[in-house]
């Protein structure tokens, strides 16, 4: 085989999450291993738009022992640090994208590594197709990130285990604490998820023990707020402390948020919300009369690294490694997938897809994961869940608080 | 010494902890220890409240094993139960005071365990003034729980050590979430605390490793909102992605609560708050004009076992063993207390303050823990919060989620 020899360099963008920086070590790992194609690895800053400003940093000389590796795999966000940048198209903006070949030529880049969500797709996709227009050989690579667990092509996306077990860990420990009180109450549980209710529906995990919410709704199905008022009486005649969990995104009939009050728009021209449970809060003492609270899990859900899934940063760090391997076995142009294998235990592979059929779509969580009711999960969806959340790690504490790397 | 022979019932009482059932556990504990003295060992549901409703279970039938006791220990909120009701004065309400003196007799009650924070030890100083006034021999012994840290007589109280830690830690992962964009933003964190400033101080922790809020506003300082831009643009010439931590109960000159646009009052006749942090969000984005966000830790900073301080679960369970201690060598109309003997080492010991000086006493964060700028904490501060976050719990986890014991 004929084996690309140059540099590799590797970046993160888009929101982080608690398992983006094992992906990163992944990537390192499976460079290190690869010394006789890959020279040095190196790492942008602020993802695309910091390569741009020539902001690089030498991971082989930063982050290539054990010890480093192992401190980054259970460190939260992105270390690197991250971008929102979107690449234009090169009939808007030719000039960008001769700036990276130059940029790549300079430093001998053969091997372009992204971790990143829907848009950093977008962004490998673009790249890898100027650079086969001007006859640059690079291997161009994706490698899946997010909580939200919404990319095509894979069975679920590195990050989306620990975020969900830190929503399920968390659900379960508000139910033990809205228990306490023998009084009618009404506790709303705000999880993100803007078009896709995967970690929404994360939060039927503690139902395996009876400690789940009594409601569940998922921005895949159009929010009635009439039904779910009467969904609150009706789980309140069973145990006067009601316990929902709803996604930021829910909608109205007529497609609006529920917290459209409150919008605002990101950076990517995404809708940003907030505010959905408390407009139900509202709702329920208005319509209801009782006591009632709303709790947005916000930023922990991506960050909370000490209450990582085990599987979740074995996977990450494992796509990572084959991102390299694939990348030295000649592939281009592609986002690597984790692909389960149906049976009784669970197991994985990783492989890679075409990334011009990945970029920019969505996967939203399928009608028979809901249950009939359409206020919860189906079983189908807890077994598909639940293995993704299995095994704790072991984070190194320092005078009580986790220990991070920084670059 | 003549011993008092007879049964023994522990109840919770008000916002419930990470370590309230740790404090249960010790309870039994230490009065399966002493059963030359102690019969039976009950529990109230719901406290007080349930007590009277004859709502009372055996524990040592449910819960004297091994297993299920250290399980207890890792159980968030109150196994029990909990309850807001405050006693009224035996001038108000004797037929109440009668009642509970019949259930005691009828029981053979004649040791009385209540934890909680300030109101229950209203509970435990009137109830034992009642029956010494009515020669009823009992033993009656506050053992203090809050994640307030704000009883007076104890140098901390636990629960608070393990909430400190989640906030701690949390803080620490929020730092690296909010510093991987090189973009202008202030992140507001609001936590819990309605008068004293114990749980803000501790987001400062982080700052020994550099991780900590560029920005701390504790409820003992008055809070001046052109200050605050003033500190906050200050800030971000520093570094552009500015952290801070405010208490929920920051005020005005005027006394008033930041967040009074959101205020109820909850049963015990407190100004419930929320939304001090989406008042600042909304002057910083007018201010100044950049992105802001605010995000209220809400409920899991007391409910959050899986993170709880080793340090805290462990004096937790010491303290509850203490109490029955301290009510089998005669004691009553007391509270327990932890006292720390100052020198190099954090050493800890058990002792008992009269609850007369106690119920209804604040004990807020005093100024020298505050810096010279009045918006951060002092080293003086820090040394006095570290050691109560030191360690930490292993909880058993069973498909993937914390396991916990229910009555």
């Amino acid at each position: 085989m004929n084996i690309l020899k140059g540099n590799a360099i590797v970046g993160q963008s888009g929101g982080p999450t608690a398992a983006i920086n094992a992906t990163l070590s992944g990537v390192i790992r499976g460079a290190l291993a690869h010394s006789d194609a890959i020279g040095k690895i190196y790492g942008m800053r602020n993802g695309i738009e910091g390569f741009l400003e020539e902001r690089i940093i030498d991971l082989s000389a930063v982050c290539s022992d054990e010890h480093s590796l192992a401190t980054l795999e259970l460190t939260p966000a992105a270390a690197l640090g991250s971008c929102r940048k979107k690449l234009k198209s090169v009939e808007e903006d030719a000039e960008t994208y001769e700036r990276l070949l130059s940029l790549f030529k300079k430093y001998d880049i053969r091997y372009f590594f992204y971790i990143g969500g829907n848009d950093s797709m977008d962004t490998v996709l673009k790249l890898s197709r100027f650079m086969e227009d001007h006859e640059y050989e690079m291997r161009v690579i994706g490698v899946p990130k997010t909580v939200d667990n919404d990319l095509a092509a894979t069975d679920h996306t590195p990050g989306f285990g620990s975020a969900a077990k830190y929503v399920a860990t968390t659900i379960k420990e508000i139910r033990r604490d809205v228990n306490v009180y023998n009084l009618k109450a009404v506790t709303i549980v705000e999880i993100m998820g803007r078009d896709a209710g995967w970690l929404t529906a994360a939060s039927a995990l503690p139902s395996i023990t009876g400690d789940g919410p009594d409601l569940i709704y998922l921005p895949e199905v159009t929010f009635d707020p009439e039904k779910f008022i009467d969904d609150v009486k009706a789980s309140m005649e069973k145990n006067p402390a009601v316990l929902v969990a709803i996604s930021e995104g829910i909608r109205l009939t007529d497609g609006e948020y529920v917290g459209a009050s409150a919008r605002a728009v990101d950076a990517f021209g995404h809708k940003a919300l907030s505010g959905a449970g408390k407009v139900l809060e509202n709702l329920v003492k208005n319509c209801i009369g009782c006591k009632a609270r709303s709790i947005e899990l916000n930023l922990p859900q991506r960050c909370a690294a000490h209450l990582a899934s085990l599987t979740d940063i074995q996977e990450s760090v494992g796509v990572g490694r084959a991102a390299v391997d694939s990348a030295i076995s000649g592939k281009t142009a592609q986002m690597m997938t984790i692909n389960r294998k149906f049976g009784a235990e669970y197991f994985t592979y990783y492989d890679s897809a075409d990334i011009a059929g990945i970029a920019n779509a969505v996967r939203s969580v399928p009608l028979d994961f809901v249950n009939d009711t359409m206020n919860g999960v189906s079983d189908e969806c807890i077994s598909y869940l639940l293995p993704l959340i299995r095994g704790e790690v072991s984070p190194i504490y320092e005078d009580g608080l986790p220990a991070h790397i920084k670059f």
